[in-house]
C-alpha cells in the first residue's frame, strides 16, 4: 500500500492501523495539571507528551486547541511545537484554531497552521463565506473542517436560525458541499450534543468527515452520534474527546488513567459501528 | 480629565486628541516590504516600527491582524510583542484575529490577546453564539468587535441571508446591542463595501462603536462610511485602513509614503464629519 499522501488518507489509515475512530484533544491548561507535573521544566509539554505516549496506539488523530497554548504565551508556541513532535507521524493532526478572514488574511492563516506547524487538518469558521475558506481548501492534501452546528447553548443563537426553507447550519453543510468538489477536502464539525441532526446531514454531505467533539464532558449522545454519523462504508467519523480522557485522573496516575479512558471510549465507539469496520 | 480606564475611554481620548477616527491596520508580509528593509536582522519589527513612528499622531487606533504574525511562526510571537510595545500607550490596540469557541476555549482567546498580549480590543466571530462571546465581554475594559456584515465577497453566502424577516447580520446586530448591555464594551465590524447597510445597523446599534475596514485597497465608499455610521454625538466610528497606507510606497520612502496617506484619509474623513468633532 502506498503511503497516505493526503490528510483523507492518513485519517483513513490510522483510523485502521488502531481499530479507531476517537480523536483525543489536546486542551491543557496549568490549574488542571496533576501536581507532579508543576516541578517540571515545562509541565504543559510534559503533560501533553505523557498523554500522547499512553494514547497513540488508540487514537484516529489528535486535535490541540491552539487557545490553550496561545494563552501560555510566547512559550506556548514552542509548547505546542514540541507537542506536535511527540505525536507520532502516521496520526494526523487536527488543529483546531476556528479561524476565518478575508483572502489575504486566510492565506496567512494557512501559512501558520499548515506551513509553521504542519497541522494535517484545520478547523474553519465558515461566517465569512467562501473566498474566506477557499485559501485553506487550496492546500488540497490537508483538511478543512467547517463548523456547521457546534456543541455549545449559543449555537440557538444562530446556527439553527431558519435560512429559507432550512436551518443555517444545514446551509453550511450543503456550502461545503459543494466547496468540497475539488479537492474533496472540506468536512464538517457537527456537536454530539445535537446528533439527532446527523442524520439530515449525511443526506446533505453523504461523504464529507464528519469530526464531532462533546460526546465526553459536554454529554453528547454517542450512540446516536455512531448510528446517524457512519458514512456509508462505515468511516467519515472523528469523535472527539477532549477532557474525559485528558484529565481522567488529577493524580500521578494521569496517564494510565487517559489510557483507560481512551481505551474504553474506543471499544464503546466500535460496539456501535457496522460489523464492516472491525 | 481622568485618564481613560476602558477601551472606549482610550478610543474616545485617542480620536479627540489625533482629530481622527482613521485606524491603521498592520499586515505586515515579507514580500511586500521595501527592499531596505530586507538587509534588517527583523525587517518585519523594523517595518511596522517605522509605520508607527510616522503615523501615532494620525491614528485613532491600530489594528494589527493576528494571521500575519503568526505566518512567520515562533519568531512572529515575538515580533507582534515588540510591534505592540512600538505603539504609544495612549492609542488603543485592536487585535484583529477573528476568534471564537466554546467558553472554556474562549477563556483561554481571552488570557491570549487580553492578558498576554494586552490588546485594548479584539475582533470575535459571532457564528458559535453568546457563550463562545461571553468571555471576551467579561473583560469590561477591552472592546469586543464582533463580524456582523464582512467586506469579502463571501459575505453574500450566510450573512446576507435572510432569517425570519431580516438578514442574518442584522440579527448578530439586535443580539450584539443585547450583549452589550452590561459593560457596553461590544461592537461591530461592518465592511465599506457595504456601507449603505450602515443606516440601519445604525438603527439598530445606536450606541455600539462600528468597525469599519475595506476603505482603501477594497474600494469602500468613505463618504457613506462617514454619512451613515457616525453616532448621534458624531462618533462611534473606526475607519480602518490596511494596504493603502502602510504600503503607500515601495520604496525607502515607505514611512513618508505612509504618512501621507494617513494624512490625506484622516483630512477625506474629517472633511464628511459634522462639525461637532472639530
Amino acid at each position: 500500500m502506498n503511503p497516505p499522501t493526503t490528510f483523507r488518507q492518513k485519517l483513513a489509515a490510522a483510523a485502521v492501523q488502531n481499530d479507531s475512530l476517537l480523536c483525543i484533544g489536546l486542551d491543557p491548561v496549568i490549574e488542571k495539571l496533576p501536581a507532579a507535573m508543576l516541578a517540571e521544566d515545562n509541565p504543559i509539554l510534559r503533560f501533553t507528551s505523557e498523554i500522547i505516549e499512553a494514547t497513540s496506539d488508540l487514537a484516529c488523530a489528535y486535535k490541540p486547541n491552539f487557545a490553550f497554548f496561545g494563552a501560555l504565551g510566547e512559550s506556548g508556541w514552542h509548547t505546542l511545537e514540541m507537542t506536535l513532535e511527540r505525536i507520532p507521524s502516521h496520526i494526523p493532526v487536527i488543529l483546531d484554531a476556528k479561524v476565518g478572514d478575508i483572502g489575504n488574511s486566510a492565506e496567512q492563516y494557512a501559512r501558520m497552521f499548515f506551513e509553521q506547524l504542519g497541522a494535517d487538518a484545520l478547523t474553519v469558521n465558515p461566517y465569512m463565506g467562501h473566498d474566506a475558506v477557499a485559501p485553506f481548501l487550496d492546500y488540497g492534501d490537508r483538511g478543512v473542517f467547517l463548523l456547521c452546528l457546534t456543541s455549545n447553548p449559543g449555537a440557538a443563537d444562530f446556527q439553527t436560525l431558519r435560512v429559507d426553507d432550512e436551518p443555517l447550519y444545514q446551509r453550511v453543510a450543503r456550502q461545503a458541499q459543494t466547496w468540497n468538489n475539488g479537492a474533496g477536502n472540506c468536512g464538517l464539525v457537527v456537536g454530539a450534543t445535537r446528533a439527532d441532526t446527523l442524520i439530515e446531514l449525511r443526506q446533505l454531505a453523504p461523504r464529507l468527515p464528519l469530526l464531532v467533539p462533546g460526546v465526553g464532558t459536554q454529554g453528547g449522545d454517542l450512540e446516536s452520534v455512531v448510528v446517524n454519523g457512519l458514512d456509508s462504508a462505515g468511516e467519515g467519523l472523528v469523535i472527539n474527546a477532549s477532557r474525559s480522557v485528558i484529565y481522567a485522573s488529577a493524580g500521578a496516575d494521569f496517564a494510565d488513567a487517559a489510557r483507560s479512558a481512551a481505551i474504553a471510549m474506543r471499544a464503546d465507539i466500535n460496539g456501535l459501528r457496522q460489523p464492516t469496520s472491525t
